[in-house]
């Protein structure tokens, strides 16, 4: 209910965001190819396997051919953003820290969340299950990325992204469980991972290691 | 026969040897980033890709849904490992050195071997299929760490750690194609596996390089 | 029909491609992991991964129990190649440079394009898929055993490589399209990959970076 209001009141919002998402994932993973002085299908490729390895890895979980070799609209958003980084980059230092793009990454990461756990609950999965996708769909693209351009996920040591994601998925979860509104698992998956997201990033959040941890208990 | 003996007497050998496993897994894997300085929640991602990416890729090859997503106990095991790494590691210096992990560990290359040998053989892969398998099940993960840790996985160029769980592999085919006794082919890959593993260490086995060769060659 | 007279004149070409290829993606996989002193293990685990990761990874993304883990043939032929590399090393420098090599690697590299552009047409994905399927077939062997290597995919940022099994998808798909003669679009797939990678290799071709784009546009 809740979610139709939204649809006729905005269009479909989840589809905005995922558009915006696809393009800003492929945008920031093109970039740091770039950086990297990857060739120009080096730079294509890294942008949508940031865009697209986190779908494809949920796809490949439940056991279903993946969504992205099937359509040809999602691609597209893919090479527009790929093609942003290029065209940007001639001009622009590093496009991918610019305000927009990290807003448009907040969003992209809280599409991608709630598309995970939806496809996960649907497949039957657990609640770590459900969990685990929606994080693995959010993040995923970026962490192969990051192992393409021969460095550790940043994910696993640097800032308070995929924790954000984690966040969405329980709250996925939670309402789900709850089963009250229609569609309101989608929509507390979202606006939580999004408003964290942006909230870690203008606060500077980052996550303990053991070192601090050791030094705390000192 | 023997395998209901053996659970008579001490519980499922199995069951036990697999939850050894994951914990002792979890906790090396946990252990290693860790020492790579990343944060809590990179810690606890090596940890359980250590423990459950071996598992997950054989599900994938065997085309089904990964158990870790479907089972809350598993993963709580990982949980486990991961938590006595972080607590171990405010006051140990390196935890996942130490005789009991190494010992466990062993115990879990062996559950986790034979596990990929029964999975691959109920899916009727070939004879070098059920080797496969049962290898990337046991070190998959491991190996999967590694890349996230951005080296080499070890199993490539140190110890001899991979080799027992496919001298273990190689077991369970040979007794399942001999077909003598009911569950014998488990029993034999495990305890190859495990005791070529624990004579490794002792003795400090590893295998040639192709420089070794051209050394004794000369 | 031209398949058929092929065969009769020939016997099967493409199986004699497939088989150079698996031999030739080994022997090179194995001879750049005993560059980096790999032991025996990772010597053959290396160029397995060069000679059937790409071939797997196209079985997942279609959703079946990938084929070499059926057939003893295939890995037979890719031990075959490993081991031809360790034998080479002990004379020759660097045996997967080779004029020889370099040859039969063009032929594996159609060969394995076309592979995967036929079962992605099956399997019935969009445009993209097919050509994104014939790539990672033909390359991701070898990108994944750089991964293995500790380093970024050579395809990414150096060399024309993976953008001749691209067009050579592109033909497939084109000639399919067209859908005039049985056998067609296989015929050309092959063609014009191992044509333009020859071409390339011979010329000296490359990909240009951002940065070589900056410079001409100045």
């Amino acid at each position: 209910m809740i979610r139709q209001l939204g649809t006729a009141l905005f269009g479909d919002p989840f589809l905005v965001m995922n558009t915006i998402g696809l393009v800003a994932f492929a945008l920031v993973g093109s970039a740091k190819a770039i950086r990297e002085e990857f060739d120009l299908f080096g730079v294509v490729v890294v942008g949508l396997a940031t865009a697209f390895a986190g779908g494809l890895t949920r796809d490949l979980l439940v056991n279903r051919v993946p969504l992205v070799l099937q359509s040809p609209i999602e691609i597209s958003l893919g090479l527009l953003g790929s093609g942003l980084a290029v065209a940007l980059s001639m001009g622009l230092r590093a496009p991918d820290e610019h305000g927009i793009t990290v807003i448009s990454d907040a969003i992209g990461l809280a599409a991608f969340a709630t598309t995970g756990a939806i496809v996960a609950t649907q497949a039957g999965v657990s609640a770590f299950g459900v969990v685990a996708i929606a994080t693995i769909n959010a993040v995923g693209g970026g962490a192969f990325a990051d192992i393409l351009l021969d460095r550790s996920p940043f994910i696993l040591f640097d800032d308070f992204y995929a924790s954000c994601a984690v966040l969405g998925g329980c709250s996925y979860w939670f309402v789900e469980t709850l089963g009250v509104i229609d569609g309101g698992a989608a929509i507390a998956c979202a606006a939580v991972t999004v408003s964290v997201r942006v909230v870690a990033v203008t606060r500077g959040w980052y996550i303990p290691t053991v070192e601090n941890l050791k030094s705390i208990a000192k």
